[in-house]
């Protein structure tokens, strides 16, 4: 695990100068079907590494992270002569990163590649940790491995092109991030408007929040415990975007993560006596940039049940959270009875405006 | 990279003390259709593990080292409700081995495998070095991941079942571990008769030849340089065993690493001054088991271009090899020309009686 992390927005430059360092027999760049429009042709103007590499695409959206796309890719590196000192570039969102690491850690046993976000939830959540993989058999990232990119680039370069939905998306994972860290990182977040925000300000903002992201991972890179502490708000979130695909309007990931997050320290002030007035804050803020999960109490039986089959409690009675005691005291594998997690949902509606 | 490597021929037993020790959520066995008739019925009688696991079946045959195949065992891992916290036994030849690892390296990132291998080159080629994989787009091997099984248990008890002509390949990579390690273990493996051994000397033959091998892993996992050592006779060998499939009359890949062994002892005595004496020993004891692969001087051309195609030498003007100055005095990255390589043919054929 010594995956290198930069932050700049002279992406080229920085391509340029890995490049050089690892001199491979070839190179090759992953986009997808935005990617390749919106971000390759600027970066092969300035990157002579980008310039001089063979383009595989793929399609763009979560629905092309599949086994398909992956044998695709492997015949394309195959078939233009890629060797075991090749070198792989994934330009584009979490979905081309997570498929392309995992392509190239796989081709004739793992080759080189280096990470480059274009999303702002690709560069604070799939940046760091080494999980590659696939969706199969009708679940996410059922297919996959862990191991770190030579490098991840991460800049802000890119996100003029992200609507504010996406922006939004990706800032969910900064606030938990936050949580989980400290008051004063937190706060950091709280008072900026991500609206209106500055790329400088946003790069020092992401070099803050995947760094929190790095030391809990660097303490448990196979997900065997303290990890965890990266699942908060996800109990509850992938309940909500789990019902939210169910009645075929599905919302982004992170906006499901931003409610979660409310749900779970709702739960953490119940069950941990963690700070009413911060869930209150907390709320708030999300209320204003996020709007809620429009939900009542008749959903409350399939919120249950999707929690209770999550991935991450696959071996659990009750269900299992990630919660804090406050902000930057984590405690996993907390647990919540059907009762608390009823009443969270009810506190979480009256914060919520439902 | 903390495998057991476990010597027994008490494989029920080995089976449920690692069953125990690792308490998997639920366990589940790979067999191929031979697998599944020949072993598995012995071991359910005797492993507790065995009985109560869940089986998994794929086509014999390298053929169904293939995508189809990996896909089909993840999807049944998952249908059948494996979590991270399952096991999978592997019980088979190497093609069963080396998909079963690279399924279980894989299935929701990674859970816990113990391989079982049930021929003697499965043993002795297979069991050790983390090699794991599928063939794709026409080659051999060309996904995969380096990752080592939580335990491999080699025995001898299975190879009742196997020809002469299989125990004689995997005899090839014994002898191979020989040359590259000390004059004692290949005296030894030479002063042996396959045809009539005794089970538990081959388990105390192979406990030294994986010894061999697990020693050049150990110094590169990931195959750097050092564990290029492994290549001695494979060069030459993979050439033999493509001619022989251009044609239409396949030989066992040990039978074409036996002669790749000698074509390759003999370029290490042009190049390295390696004792003659030796040679004829080694070629007199090839000639005597294996026979000779029939080769003309018109077939060099093919020999010398399928050698420049070979994977190991993918940047190479020259030919590369790995040869030795002496038993257990390796020198890898060695180069032939052209000349060199056919003027060890013409010794290969005098030696081989063509």
């Amino acid at each position: 695990m010594s995956q290198q992390l930069i932050f700049t927005n002279d992406v080229a430059s920085a391509i340029d100068s890995i490049h050089s360092a690892v001199n491979p027999a070839s190179t090759f760049v992953l986009v997808d079907s935005n990617t390749i429009s919106f971000v390759l042709p600027r970066l092969k103007s300035q990157s002579a590494a980008v310039a001089s590499a063979s383009i595989i695409e793929v399609q763009a959206g979560d629905v092309h992270k599949s086994l398909d796309s992956l044998a695709s890719i492997w015949k394309r590196l195959g078939d233009m002569g890629a060797t075991r000192r090749s070198m792989l570039i994934n330009l584009g969102g979490g979905m081309v990163t997570d498929m392309g690491a995992f392509a190239a850690s796989t081709f004739k046993r793992g080759i080189t590649f280096v990470n480059v976000p274009t999303t702002l939830l690709g560069a604070v959540d799939a940046s760091v940790g080494g999980k590659t993989g696939i969706n199969f058999n009708g679940l996410k990232n059922e297919v996959g491995v862990f191991r770190e990119a030579e490098a991840v680039i991460i800049s802000t370069t890119f996100f003029g092109t992200l609507s504010h939905t996406e922006l939004l998306s990706g800032y969910a994972e900064m606030l938990k991030h936050g949580l989980i860290s400290s008051p004063a990182v937190f706060n950091s977040l709280l008072a900026t408007d991500v609206a209106d925000i500055d790329p400088d300000h946003m790069l020092s903002l992401l070099r803050e929040s995947v760094q929190v992201k790095r030391d809990v991972v660097d303490s448990d890179p196979t997900e065997q415990g303290p990890r965890k502490a990266l699942n908060l708000g996800h109990t509850a979130g992938h309940a909500f975007e789990s019902l939210a695909m169910k009645r075929n309007s599905p919302v982004p990931h992170g906006y499901a993560v931003a409610w979660g997050l409310v749900v779970e320290l709702i739960l953490s002030g119940m069950i941990l006596k963690f700070p009413s007035s911060l869930i209150s804050q907390f709320a708030a803020y999300v209320y204003a940039n996020y709007r809620a999960m429009p939900i009542t109490c008749d959903d409350y039986p399939a919120l249950l049940d999707l929690m209770r089959h999550d991935k991450k409690n696959a071996t659990a009675a009750s269900i299992n959270f990630t919660l804090l005691r406050a902000i930057g005291d984590v405690c996993i594998d907390s647990t919540a009875s059907d009762e608390q997690i009823s009443q969270a949902l009810d506190i979480y509606r009256d914060l919520m405006h439902l």
